[in-house]
């Protein structure tokens, strides 16, 4: 397979290969969420199952009357049933994908992580992934966690890796190379988390993680800049080259996040994963494009049969 | 004072203002450092106290035979023994700035913050500011902390806060606009800096830190992009036209810098504060004009007497 290299070849290949996935929204009923749909049914990446409160049943059959073909509606009474019941089609296979609309992403979490009728397989982790376009980059940035793991453990920091690894495998690179970011490069037990780093760094020697490379601590300049890596003398198939970083807690896994789409003219996607099927949370204040690549990407991400 | 809203502008306005400061160097021997001496002393905004080990006499010759006027040399033993002296310099008043060269940073902090000699007053608080000024926003944007504070208290936020404050007015600007950065707009006691954060909101409102606005928790983008805010519905004069972050921990502050630089094509500045003199300690992988822009910005800050 070609390497995926920037976001519009995500959505070029899904086409060029036919996929198109079934995708449960929960309360399509907000401007950005209809964008979305509207888009995806345009490019033919996807058909939908709306679940909508009965307050908003108009909504969804505007929608409807666009593209009826690919799209059926559900009708329950509240928010939370609707994300109850989408989170239900995702488990019975009805769904490829979960989406969020205008629903609190408390409450939604909530459904999905619902032990026994979640989607969080038992013992799993649920971890966000973000993919950047960055104009100043090389190649596509993968990184982890923006957005929903506050602290990560060892453990969470093992399943984020495995996440993000199988996503950059989806866009063809067998390979990834893995930044563990820290402000230096010492490892320093007053940072537990580049005690962590050590471990991981470890495991994959072990080969728990498969083909790879892993570096770090290392600090995000150092891990994209071969330059910065010189001036401080490190070398290795990381520093400079990073595919995938993994951020020490979610502030900074956040600010990177934030920095870059706004700063950076990047154009960003993201989804959780760890799931039984990939779940699209888009943030409130991402583009339009963003919202769409977000989507895109838990389509090439497919479902766990794929995995 | 007319703003300085660039960092050019800011050479510019020690230049147009006669400002020329004395500076003491531990070891300058090393191109960066002999860089920054060189041009500086050709735009004539400072003029040297070189403080050299004996192995590295040359160099520090070399750089006198180019400016004899403006620069003293003083030999001693060891990198330790300049970094000790250096700091007496600063003490005695004889230097208004002092700035690292080629010695290990913890040897220099070591010497600057040695009870009873160095230079942090009793009960200080050491803490790093830093300026960019980034393509893709309306101002110059001052941020801490990136370098030097794991886990700011109650107590380091606020001295940051002043600090920061204290060089933003430096700069021209009279009524800063602080924001209290974190990953969304919610108090949360599993995240003891979002406590920190409505704590200075009150001692703000009570006039604690004079004329300025300050605002949080928020993320960067909502921080710094007014789009964002009006997309979760908030306003203030802060929200999308901050001057000054204020980060939870110092990985998000590192990253932001790095990304800020790498990523945002932007030019940086920085310097340790807090100290009875501003403190030049150039990050390795800066760009030449980030390291002379940070000369440059503790030759605007001065020495206590000018605060």
């Amino acid at each position: 397979m070609n390497m995926i290299q920037t976001l519009s070849q995500l959505v070029n290949c899904l086409r060029s290969r036919g996929i198109r996935r079934k995708v449960a929204v929960v309360c399509p009923n907000d401007p950005h969420t209809e964008y979305v749909i509207i888009r995806s049914l345009r490019e033919e990446i996807a058909e939908y199952l709306l679940v909508t409160d009965s307050a908003h049943l108009d909504v969804a059959w505007h929608l409807w009357s666009a593209s009826p073909d690919f799209i059926r509606i559900y009708e329950v009474a509240t928010p939370d049933d609707a994300a109850a019941l989408a989170v239900q089609l995702v488990r019975t296979g009805e769904a490829d994908i979960l989406m969020k609309g205008l629903i609190n992403t408390d409450n939604l979490l909530r459904a999905v992580l619902k032990k026994g009728v979640g989607l969080l397989p038992e013992g799993g982790v649920l971890s966000h992934v973000a993919v950047a376009q960055v104009p100043l980059y090389h190649k596509l940035l993968f990184f982890s966690d923006a957005a929903v793991i506050p602290r990560p453990t060892l453990e969470q920091f093992r399943a984020m890796i495995m996440n993000d690894i199988s996503v950059c495998r989806k866009f063809g690179n067998d390979e990834p190379r893995v930044a563990l970011i820290h402000c230096t490069e010492k490892i320093n037990e007053k940072f537990p988390h580049t005690l962590s780093y050590a471990a991981l760094k470890q495991e994959a020697a072990e080969g728990k993680f498969g083909r790879m490379f892993i570096d770090g601590p290392m600090d995000a300049k150092t891990a994209c800049d071969k330059h910065s890596g010189d001036i401080k003398g490190l070398s290795s198939p990381v520093v400079g080259n990073a595919d995938i970083l993994i951020f020490p807690n979610i502030e900074s896994g956040n600010t990177f996040y934030k920095t870059l789409s706004l700063f950076g003219d990047a154009n960003m996607a993201g989804m959780l994963t760890g799931t039984i099927a990939p779940v699209v949370v888009p943030s409130r204040s991402d583009s339009g494009n963003s919202k769409y690549y977000s989507l895109a990407l838990a389509c090439l991400a497919g479902n766990q049969q794929d995995q």
